[in-house]
């Protein structure tokens, strides 16, 4: 059973051959969750607001689950939070414990049966579950249970992680999570509530974030705090790697196997997924971009007149660069802020006419001008050959290319879409041949070490940052099985 | 864990206190299924048309599932087939193989979670199934089940038969079936699909009909015949009970265990569900139906000056009625045929100021008559006494109410809604009080001698009549573990 | 400026050639109109009940105005009354006087912009619009007003009324709307609001019906009198031809030109579109189909075993044909109830492969007999043909094809749309040619003087028979200047 | 006939008082146009692109009207342009000139019959329009042509104009269209369609932008020159005050009336309106808003750690500020993308308690700094103290608040809701009372000299600032008799 032959969803593939260079060539986060008990308080509705604040984090489906003590409710579906819920569908949500899943969507894959939270019945009741990463050893378990008779209505890691829970879970729900964690490889942060309980879940290694809070009576788990910002809660702390954290009327209890203190946090998360103002395991994304930008600075000092950022996500590093070299700093490249699910894409034959939707340039500002352009990340290299010439046609003079992480040799296999490796534009090219593709006067990428050094006060150990190096810290599965690519959160 | 009390729908329970009464008084059929082998046919299409030939079936949600050879597509939402279904969606289903299905709606119960056919992987693949019917050891099932570890997203009769199906299957699905009918109980008839298969399952008793085409080059299953003609297929013969049939390119393979020959065709399927133009089990349903006014004429004939049927679905009876008496017929009733769905029901102050949306009165027809008014069921009564009255308004000097079915004094456990018993009129009034209670001249029943009569040549004991006569020809639950008149198919 | 060229709906041109020809052959009403004039009741909820009985005179779009004495609200859209309606919508339109209307649809002439009711500001506030007719010197008028300067957003009839009233009320629009009618030429029953009046006007010749009730302390106006009778009212009488009715709190004034007292009612109303239940000028429209029936009965006794009528419309005539011969009535023709406006189409290809969605026959009621089929009219003739074949196919050994109504030869200019003349299957062939088209073993219709006869005691020359004998009691446009069939209002 | 007691959208008044407050505290543009005559060319799907890149101008509707030659056809509704039009609608929408219109939403106004292009058949043929702008003599000439028996259906300007153009064209439009310039006051840059032709129009004064592009065989007009950049048009100039321009084979053609030289360009349009990447007449937006913060940062330098803007629109001056002042910048305040139309808002109580949706600080940054907060503008000042307060709370010691144009006193009426007056808070409030009810350790607006100056080269007599110093270039209506914030274009 290959997992990428199965299909359930009644789309045809993609024909739109020219789409996914449109589209921005960024990595893809997997998911967002959140969770929440709060006995009197509108659980639902706090979800709610909560998911809004990690929608960057999964743009394809969202769904609120909630248990009233009874049973468990559950509104999902296709779109973005304020799409898929109406005032009406939250009233019906009442409840004291809510789970709240946001879900990402990459072309032909996305299908409600996939939307998050999956709600199920057990020996011992109702569960949800909401899942951010990605298992690594799904077809060997997931064979193993077929074996035993189990069925599945998706091919997600998640229901996966259901099938083993229920048996897993005798007579004790936390049991039966740590045997499951037991049992499963890869990165997860997971939120789950039964009737009248909240879970929160995060793998050995802590690949993908989750922290707790407090709101009023009750308590909040998130992927970033920025969630937590937003609904007015208080931030308590991360949940560490490899612990349970279990929330009801008794407060929090926390449950962990024991593990190496071994840790492999997705240094994406402050490359480029996570909101600026999110603080995760200790350190602000948006001082962790700074610094990034500081150390661009360091390494490769450019003599230009303006440094540009690709908005919206490399502004920072931009900021930071042009304050330490002292070159000024404009927004060159102005971004449609409108472009959304629901966009009709122009045809290649228009595209190749000139019509352009999602940047323009500001010719006043770029004219003439020596430019240092900084984005983030490359990934394919599909768009930054676009920009760049669309800086040269508005008049720059030269375009140096600075990119604020280094470059992206390997695939990820814990939750984010990173394309196949084949597609990835450095992992067969030495940076001439990137820079004769991109078509800049000079590329630059930040060293893993200046990568590191943005980080602190984090040491370097606390990282995953396998995609840049290929250095996996979970044993990943062998070519031919799985897509690495492929989200299944 | 009582199925009761599972909810996973976000739905409320209904607060419109008054609706009931607005809804026809009928017993609800629980679904309607179709299947169709047909490689170099559009399957799905056919499906489509097959499914609006069995609509009356299932209002509530309509689903297609086609399998390629590869894999299995589903698009299923709540609805009718044609709010569900656009062309778009009709031509992403390509395949060779389909099956469609269709549900009914009650208040509260209804979520696309329910919707069918189900689609799931297991170890051999993909499968699809569709469901019209009940199973009646549903708890002791999905108790020994669960306790094994399987988890559930439904409550429905038909994700347990899956899941037994899974379990139950080694090298060979036919065989897994065959298994499978040896520990299910109840009435099911089922259509089931591989990615390259069609089976089609009728229960040991073949309490829900089923039958076989042949359409071109390909073969149909259906529910009724009807569905059958409506796409030019030709009738070959209804699936037996206990039979399965296996269709593939080696054409129809019929598999079976060892049954009693005993049958139990549920009886209502011609007193008021089918339509008219179906053939089940050789009997033709409007001449059966004629065969009921003529059992009526002979039992209760009656003075009077015009017979009037309850429209739609007494008015076969009616109109043998009238031939046999010799009582001129009319359409004294005039039935609004655009409600739907989407009613915005009127208020009980509105209706008690005579907003009558659902049926009005000829008085040119009526005025001064003796009326016989023909109904085929009356199950909880509640419309009965409204109609007895308008037509009094409109003048009648008499009302005669007749009845072309016995009293429904039990509630069915096969698959049907027939109200809890408790609700029904007749299950604990005698003739006289249920008069009282409808406001007739006069009331009477046909006789189960003359409902038997009326099935000729069937024989008597082909037929559940357990409704009527409370003999179960399966062991239903003890009170209390399940609502008999839920529907979980 | 052409009527039939101006277009503004952004609907390309059907494409779909072999539509029209599943559609109905009939005749199809242009619309429903219904007011109600009632401080202190919910005038929008009983326009909603209203418009639900009057659903089959216009199923492409539905609206209501509602005027509050300060300002008039509308809500409007297209598709059937439960469609385009909430109960949301309907709270929000509070007043005190409200009017409703429902429009039909034919293929490629839908569009929202010409849905009912208008409402318009001009000089003396604000008025709404419901039209049922069609006006036959619209262009010479609106070339005029053209010429003065009006501009319209729509080619219909009822804008132009609108522009028309406008201009010619100056300080009472009593007045303003009797110059109006002294102007306008052609069919037209009209409900009028203003921000606290309800007008009711029938054109000289009472073309379309119009009649009067009272529901508690207000007043109704409707279409048709089963419209009233589904609210609860109580019918007065009807408008009489030429009158204005205005409604405000000093009860209801009638007004009125003078106009020779000749009548012209549309005498399909009777034969097809009206409601059985209804009752226009005096006759119920039940009793006139049957003594349609019983007319056919004494011009064209046939030697048959079996009289089929094509359902629903012809039913009733059906059942007095038989009752007057004596031959059994059954119901060999099943109709599908839920072919509705979403319906996909089967493909010409599917077509002729025997895809019949919307009828099927019952073999065991036709197979072996002599069947007189009976249908209320023929357009086109492109249905019946296919009729008389399933007939056959289903066993019939003759078939033979009575027509309650004489042969359409002549197109509607007065709100009806029967298609061009030239698409009229009667309009140049005699009997022997149309029966060969229809493949029938014998095909009668009524004559002219039956058809009066059943409509005793309304005398002959209370009917526009036009369509029938082509003595138009209106002059019509000359040749070319409009389509007759179009429908404007 | 007061404008404000007008209604006709079936609308409830807006029944939630708090908001208002969540929104931003911004001006809000009326609307934006884009027109294009290309035979040969997609124009409706150019016009989509080109209304993309408008967007921000108006969120309410969109529309595009398409012109064959023959016919206008259009396709309009509520929502965002992705929203309002699939493929399949642009598909449908074939010709050689094309009218785009987006339009804003403020709560309760909002109406699909008030959406635009509006079309129209008058005595010549038809004609589409849309308007950006107001006119200020509204009253006096609808009362006039009213007078004259005229119908309007909305109450929008548009309406107006177009039928002041069917009055005044007699054998010419372009005649027509100066005349009717002759007799409309106001503000106006307008779109119009026929069959075949394109026209652009200014009013006299120039008040809102309107430019002209060339697009391979074909001619663009657009509210802005960031809508020629995106379908890769080339800019030739700006329309010019008073100026129409007719486009039809014969290339452009310009026409005008005599009009004294005066010019009043909305100045809004730099300050905070239009796009930073569009040119208006000859002035850079981006490089405006950065002269602005200059001269904010000549006017009003400040002793302080960090420059934070708040998001989005007031970045360029606070990055020009800092620039100039060397005071580091920092983006402090983090703004939620996917705050959009169909968002849940927060009930007040939920505020209250800390749910912020739109906003949150970046405490690492803020914390324990002197911050200078700057901001283009404020209108209400319902959201600054909110601001204020969160930069407190984030942990700044001091907040230093700077706005980069002069403080709003007199309402706009000529195309822009800045208000009632009444509701300004700096209407009625000097610079230390507007300080208190901010909440911040300081506050400075920009001179309006300073604005000038920001300008440069463009001569301040080119602008419109009356909303600053209430200088009204056009004579506004008496007070009563209009809302100077309606949007009525």
């Amino acid at each position: 059973m290959e997992r990428e032959h199965i299909q359930c969803d009644g789309l045809a593939p993609d024909d739109e051959p020219g789409m996914p260079e449109f589209e921005d060539d960024k990595p893809r986060e997997a998911c967002g969750v959140f969770g929440i008990y709060g006995p009197g308080l509108d659980v639902a509705r706090l979800a709610y607001f909560g998911l809004y604040a990690l929608q960057h984090r999964g743009q394809e489906s969202a769904g609120i689950a909630v248990g009233d003590g009874a049973v468990i409710r559950c509104q999902k579906g296709m779109g973005l939070v304020g799409e898929v819920f109406s005032g009406e569908d939250i009233d019906k949500l009442k409840g004291k414990v809510a789970l709240g899943h946001v879900r990402y969507s990459t072309t032909g894959e996305s299908a409600v049966e996939n939307a998050q939270p999956l709600v199920f019945h057990y020996q011992h009741g109702m569960l949800a579950l909401g899942h951010n990463g990605n298992l690594t050893n799904y077809h060997e378990l997931s064979r193993q249970l077929a074996g035993e008779g189990a069925v599945f209505q998706t091919t997600t890691d998640s229901e996966l992680i259901v099938s083993i829970l229920a048996r897993t879970t005798k007579d004790n729900l936390a049991d039966g999570i740590l045997k499951t964690m037991s049992l499963i490889k890869g990165a997860y942060s997971l939120v789950v509530i039964t009737e009248n309980r909240l879970f929160g879940i995060r793998d050995p290694l802590g690949v993908r974030p989750l922290c707790l809070g407090r709101y009023r009576q009750g308590y909040v788990l998130a992927s970033e705090s920025a969630a937590l910002d937003t609904i007015g809660a208080e931030f308590i702390r991360d949940v560490e790697p490899g612990e349970v954290v279990m929330i009801d009327d008794n407060g929090v209890t926390s449950l962990r196997n024991h593990y190496p203190s071994k840790r492999a946090l997705c240094i994406f998360e402050f490359v480029y997924f996570a909101r600026p103002d999110s603080v995760i395991d200790g350190l602000n994304v948006q001082r962790s971009r700074g610094a990034l930008g500081r150390e661009l600075a360091r390494e490769h000092p450019i003599q230009a007149d303006l440094v540009v950022p690709v908005p919206d996500s490399a502004t920072c590093a931009a900021l930071a660069y042009a304050a330490e070299t002292g070159i000024p700093f404009s927004e060159g490249l102005i971004k449609n802020r409108y472009i959304g699910r629901t966009f009709i894409r122009p045809s290649q034959a228009l595209r190749s006419l000139g019509v352009q939707m999602k940047l323009n340039t500001v010719r006043e500002v770029l004219n003439g001008k020596r430019v240092v352009l900084i984005d983030d990340s490359i990934v394919r290299g599909t768009t930054s050959s676009k920009i760049v010439q669309m800086i040269r046609d508005a008049g720059a003079k030269e375009v140096h290319m600075l990119v604020s992480s280094p470059p992206i040799n390997y695939s990820c296999y814990y939750g984010i879409d990173t394309s196949r490796r084949s597609e990835l534009i450095a992992a067969s090219r030495n940076l001439d041949e990137i820079l004769a593709l991109i078509g800049a006067d000079s590329l630059n990428y930040l060293s893993l070490e200046g990568l590191y050094a943005a980080m602190a006060p984090l040491a370097p150990d606390s990282f995953c940052v396998a995609c840049f190096s290929g250095a996996y810290p979970i044993p990943v599965p062998e070519a031919g099985e799985v897509d690495a690519h492929a989200c299944n959160c």
